[in-house]
């Protein structure tokens, strides 16, 4: 089955201590769509301006992803800037262009409206509820957000939370959603927001699933050399919901085997700047480091 | 096969959002042995002043735990006192006060000299030294360690590390000691130092093991009431090296099952204050929560 992703297409701008890139291709639903597509077709719905060369997508068009919702609208690509700290987890935001995302209102074609699977990346909720009116009834509908939609437009998330299935979310944003530090019990409580399941990020430190029934970490793949850890998130979302996409399994033993295939795609990711380590990547070293995966969390 | 254990009794009087104790038993040896003796008989040596009250480690007596070496000398009882913010993860140290423990110079009576398993509990590395001469050929030596020490005794701990199979340390420290901030190169590294393997402790995200041909991490047992961490670092290596001593595997598989072991035994710590909650534990609920456990870790 194939995957709706509707999120943005960005210039990157990134600092780390191992290196720099200026104005490289990013955003949410480029990672994502460049993992996924390793599992499942991806139809991409996102916004670009006239500065935006398309041909930087062409890997992902050979990859059986469809652009043909991606919008180009007059004006300046999105645009955003950030440097990480030494340790990689900490980053700074040095500057947010919205440029053509600030009214970007997402119209999705018929091929788009009937897709089984429907992954909402981090966007205001208000278009994310916006997007799933557009839909027929979706298998699955994953949804990621952030603290600045947490903090900003809570009511309008706590409303698109209740058409979501599945939440992939990151620790300290799981404890301010619900205000509870406690993470077991945050999760618990996320859980009577609307999804059936939850899926919290921690960096470095691997994933947690929680559904009703199921508690589920794994570890994070330990990479040597992590070169930029932006579109970790986006990634391992691409991995998870591609899994999901492809094996039609969505029960909680099909969500477990999924976060194992997140982890993954989020760890080569991570090895390069922009999205250049998923633009090389093959099925083979997918595989290999799945196998590794595999044994690391096996007693 | 039994377990020397070599570190402090102290009285802890801490604070965290949930309650406070006052005065309460702890120190490294209470807990390590506190959570190892449901796995193997424990000889503790350690001092405390004239102010102990013997009898509140008479539950530790009951279960195989050997007091003998507690040396009792003139003065007060070593004493620690400490605040937890309300993630539970960062703590302030308010007080500290050696009092005996200034003067310690661990003697191992014969018994003691002859354990095949000994624990080096956080104390100076250069009294870790001390008690590792001492020793006859142990099986395997385990050692604590912390920043106080990585940053004031590094050359005697890197001495002591020549000597150790074991390292359990936590992630800030493990970055600390070699200097590196990516945590999977920095394990490599201190296995240079020495030690065969190293286990990484991540606070509430779990615990990794790495030793030449094995990377497995556990994440930590979700607890919905974490009333107070103190102790969770010394209760997880109670009931790492407590499984080892009595299964008397230590190979990596048998490394790996400890991880397990430990982190079910830290799970309970953190459910009270001080040591109550592993005064009145019992193997039935240990049993129970370690079925839970692999259920949670199992694909």
């Amino acid at each position: 089955m194939s995957v709706l992703v509707v999120g943005s297409v960005a210039f990157d701008s990134v600092k780390t201590p191992y290196g720099e890139a200026e104005e490289a291709i990013g955003g949410s639903a480029t990672y994502f769509a460049a993992a996924a597509s390793f599992f499942t077709p991806v139809d991409i719905v996102a916004v670009v301006g006239t500065d935006f060369p398309r041909e930087s997508l062409q890997f992902l068009s050979e990859r059986h992803v469809d652009l043909s919702g991606l919008e180009v609208a007059d004006g300046r690509t999105f645009r955003w800037a950030g440097e990480y700290q030494l340790n990689m987890n900490d980053r700074e935001t040095l500057d947010t262009q919205l440029n053509v995302l600030a009214d970007f209102h997402p119209n999705l074609a018929d091929r788009h409206r009937e897709q089984p699977f429907v992954f909402l990346a981090n966007i205001d909720p208000e278009l994310q509820a916006s997007v799933l009116k557009q839909t027929v009834h979706p298998d699955l509908v994953i949804c990621d957000t952030m603290d600045f939609w947490i903090s900003g437009k809570r009511d309008a998330l706590l409303e698109t939370m209740t058409q979501v299935d599945v939440l992939i979310i990151n620790d300290s944003e799981a404890r301010d959603l619900v205000e509870d530090h406690n993470l077991a019990r945050a999760a618990n409580q996320i859980l009577g927001l609307g999804p059936r399941a939850v899926v919290i990020k921690r960096g470095e430190h691997g994933a947690t699933l929680i559904t009703n029934d199921t508690y589920f970490s794994v570890p994070a793949f330990p990479v040597l050399s992590v070169m930029d850890p932006t579109g970790a998130g986006d990634s391992f979302a691409g991995g998870f919901v591609g899994y999901l996409a492809k094996s039609k399994d969505t029960s909680d033993i099909g969500l477990k085997n999924a976060m194992v295939h997140g982890s993954v795609m989020a760890s080569f990711n991570v090895e390069d700047f922009s999205v250049r380590r998923l633009e090389t990547l093959t099925p083979h070293e997918i595989d290999h480091r799945y196998d590794r995966f595999i044994e690391m969390i096996t007693l």
